[in-house]
């Protein structure tokens, strides 16, 4: 379909809107159009919260989370354990974990997974970093929480590799049916792995 | 859920993108995410596309198009029938007639439809404007091509009588099944009105 824009301006910001991932041509057309029909503060409010935020966001020293400060609110914490420290993916994932309110440890977060394919290795991930939090020697566990997948797989192997010369306890979240979920409609490796990774019964 | 972001900038920018329409808070924090990602010159040239837009885009001075000019390009083009002019509501529908590429006439654009319900009056759309380019004298036909809803058929009628002063013809654009539609799934008004408003059989 031929889409005549009737001004190269709005072709523009219609453009870089469709640039966003998940985001077509006629979403991006919706979307500045109703930018469009806002009042100029507040399509202000709305570039400036995005320039300021990409000017001035920051990554906490210690554990690579997204952070206004030097060191971000959960590292520095004090009431946090700092002798268990979770390994995710990305932010999203503290975030997550965050919501559960049943981790009350540290972070560590590498900015993504590695996959050859994609061209990421670990030396594009914060994976040195976290050996050299490691080898401080305060830290007493690691927690795994990747992703199940070959990339995250892949990814666990290479830490607990990197990991092993120091005197760290290495775990990986729990791998089984969901919470709520049906033995019926489980996938077949994830029931074989639930059976084999079985936990005591502790009857509540 | 509570959601609980690291970074007050990053919240300032997640709440931003989520008063777009149809983006909720998951996405928005995936769009900033991105955005995070971006080289800092990608994410200027996100924001100066919208600023610029927001700050230069006029509005034609004769149809109300959007348009980088006073006139728009439509209105200037001398090859396009000034004697017919299309009634739309918006912006997009400017541009859906435009890609069927069978109207070479000129637009009105009236940025909306009378809706009591939303408290849109006739005054806050360009019908006045319309009923002046009419006054003028040169246009013999003004096409009604707006929403077959309650809003519309209520603008539809409007100005209608508004226009019933000059010596202008009136129409209305077809309303029947779709083509490549099938009368069995077809809903029963449209049906009833496409066997009302039949039209001569031309064998093509």
């Amino acid at each position: 379909m031929i889409q005549q824009y009737p001004s190269r301006l709005l072709e523009k910001a219609v453009q870089q809107f469709s640039s966003l991932p998940g985001i077509g041509r006629k979403t991006a057309l919706r979307l500045v159009l109703h930018l469009l029909r806002q009042d100029t503060a507040d399509v202000e409010l709305f570039t400036d919260a995005i320039a300021t935020m990409k000017r001035e966001v920051r990554f906490c020293r210690c554990c690579y989370n997204i952070s206004d400060t030097d060191l971000c609110p959960i590292c520095a914490d004090q009431h946090r354990d700092a002798s268990t420290v979770c390994v995710v993916e990305n932010i999203q994932d503290v975030m997550a974990i965050e919501n559960t309110q049943q981790f009350n440890g540290l972070y560590h977060v590498l900015g993504g997974l590695i996959s050859p394919m994609d061209g990421i290795g670990p030396s594009d991930l914060e994976i040195d970093s976290l050996v050299h939090r490691v080898a401080e020697g305060t830290i007493r566990e690691v927690i795994l929480a990747l992703s199940s997948t070959m990339e995250g797989d892949t990814t666990n192997f290479y830490i607990f590799r990197k990991l092993s010369p120091y005197d760290v306890s290495i775990s990986v979240i729990a791998r089984g049916i969901a919470v709520g979920g049906e033995l019926e409609y489980t996938d077949e490796v994830t029931l074989g792995r639930s059976i084999l990774n079985r936990t005591p019964f502790s009857g509540t």
